[in-house]
């Protein structure tokens, strides 16, 4: 099967945590925004009177005759069917549920550049993300690290993942988040990393797998840039 | 089988989207941080060296031997068992994604009164609370009751309610919604409501139907109060 990834064809963004579970499988995909007339179909889709299941915000994923939105809900449909999330009912919720995690995680990281309004620029919001970057840094990045770290500690007897004994789509998203904070807040991560060595080995692991490491080195991975949920601004660390 | 919830004794919060599933199925189910020694419980549970799948946050569920937190999982274990989600896998996928659409939304009404820190008071980021309330009424409210309208209208020939034939989690989770809406914007929910007339009959349909009307007016349902996800401040609204 053929899927189609709907997403900004610009950014990484919510994107990138389902096409690394695609390329880390080689499975068939088309990232449609990005070839000619995507955009156009992408918007075209959201805004279709016939759809039946009619998205909220990209990404979507059509599989067949399946449309799914929801990037937590499209990695439990694709997790299983690409072999990349476990195959008993509540290893594959306990796995969601890691995953709903990192999606909080993943909003509050947007939130730090955009703490008023998604539909302001940056420029117009300084004063407010300075401040809620500085908490973010201080209390919400050791927190979700911590816990992180907590679950590999605790799986550690049967795997260096973070659950089971095979890698899933929820350590494919914890290598994005942690590419993302380096990007992001460089200097925090420097200074973090010695105390997640779990949590960074895991990173290291992911980035070194065949498909994962051609897919990095490779034009279909768009770089990071201020446009997208992570974004360098040097104000927000100091 | 007898569900014990976990969650703050004394706020609805995000444990409300769990009750009235379990209220509307006239399930049986303890709620755990509300009887003696239960905050004591779900605290040791948190911080438990032993427990294998431990959560990031409250609410969370037992079930026999399973534990599930994130409240959108949750829903999505907790509607298949108690016939409150559709039957086809297809269906419980969209039934979820408009779970975590409602989500994220939640989110965003949790930031209109702390935009900066849930670590901090209100009073501590009110003119930053002001400017995110703002755009939240006139930009995200509208936003997210429009794409529900539109939802309700697409499935209207088969029910009244938002998918399927029949009363699913998600309506409730709407209902909540606009309970919630009511409570912390009530000015800005009199003016919106008559143009989501749809959204507005789905949530008095549930707040008539005998279990809910009979929680409702119960001491089980915890009135809305300023510790919640909800909250009413009058300057938020101008």
């Amino acid at each position: 099967m053929r899927y189609e990834l709907y997403y900004w064809p610009s950014i990484q963004g919510r994107g990138e945590f389902v096409r690394l579970p695609l390329e880390e499988a080689g499975a068939d995909y088309v990232d449609v925004a990005r070839g000619p007339r995507g955009m156009a179909a992408m918007l075209s889709f959201m805004e279709s009177r016939s759809e039946k299941n009619p998205p909220f915000a990209p990404p979507f994923l059509k599989a067949g005759k399946l449309v799914i939105a929801q990037t937590a809900n499209i990695l439990f449909f694709l997790g299983a069917r690409l072999g990349l999330a476990p195959k008993i009912q509540p290893g594959r919720l306990w796995a969601h549920q890691l995953q709903l995690t990192i999606a909080d995680w993943v909003a509050e990281v947007h939130d730090t550049h955009h703490p008023i309004a998604g539909s302001l620029y940056y420029e117009d919001q300084r004063p407010e993300a300075k401040r809620r970057a500085a908490d973010f840094i201080s209390e919400r990045v050791p927190k979700f690290f911590d816990y992180f770290e907590r679950i590999l500690q605790r799986n550690s007897k049967r795997s260096e993942f973070l659950l089971g004994r095979q890698l899933s789509y929820v350590d494919l998203s914890l290598f994005q988040m942690i590419e993302g904070l380096r990007y992001a807040f460089p200097k925090t991560m420097k200074k973090m990393e010695k105390k997640y060595r779990r949590a960074i080995a895991l990173r290291d692991r992911v980035a070194a797998r065949p498909r994962i490491a051609s897919y990095l080195g490779s034009p279909r991975r768009i770089p990071f840039n201020q446009e997208g949920i992570f974004r360098y601004y040097a104000e927000l660390e100091q």
